[in-house]
């Protein structure tokens, strides 16, 4: 097959990491099919994802490679990684606790644009734990 | 509120593009919950996508605005428009027909890795359009 077939029609996993290194991977509730949160993977944080079986990131922030709730509890247990045509982006099928977000909500995904103008946004969720709880200081 | 509090806590819409202009959309079926492709959005595609309803998004490969269902007819109405928490990403619920991956599939994550090895994948679902018909050479 040519290169391009291959990647997008054959069975070979060849995930493209991007200048930086970084694939982005989307997490999704295996559950419930709500999109929790985005990050980025380097090839160490998805070799370590696949052979432990929970999510393991790449924090931009703070170049290192982020367990997941090492500090929050909140982990992530993959249950399927699937890759899209182009091999360029992942979706971790993921099974939670409470609160995925840093910011005390479920997901990330908690505003939604409101009306045509796009200028605003709405809050669609209700927070489920107290993020100055889990986050101590240490 | 600071700057940080603002962003994650406030009703402000700040998309926060990078170094490219860009920011990420992740285009979710609006009705199953199953993520259907990840593109990209400059400020133009994000304005013309919230004026007219239908996704616009900004082609990386042909550096243009990418009206998604120009050619291949499968255009994404937008339902509703979600960002995270530092607003770095979107999620666009959308409603569509069939076959929104130019591959043939309904999705482009039609492929899982399989095994813990992580060197090889399995296709999860089967192609619903011929795209040799719908991207016709013309």
């Amino acid at each position: 097959m040519a290169a391009n077939k291959e990647i997008e029609e054959g069975i070979g996993f060849s995930p493209k990491f991007d200048a930086h290194g970084l694939i982005t991977a989307i997490a999704q509730d295996a559950e419930t099919g709500q999109i929790l949160m985005v990050a980025y993977m380097n090839a160490k944080a998805l070799d370590l994802t696949i052979k432990t079986g929970n999510a393991v990131y790449f924090s931009r922030s703070r170049q290192k490679l982020w367990k997941k709730g090492e500090e929050s509890g909140h982990v992530q247990k993959v249950e399927q990684i699937l890759v899209d045509c182009d091999q360029d982006c992942l979706v971790l099928k993921v099974s939670v606790d409470q609160g995925q977000c840093h910011v005390g909500y479920q997901s990330c995904f908690y505003r939604a644009v409101k009306h045509e103008k796009g200028v605003e946004l709405e809050f669609i969720a209700e927070k489920v734990y107290d993020p100055n709880e889990a986050y101590k200081k240490k």
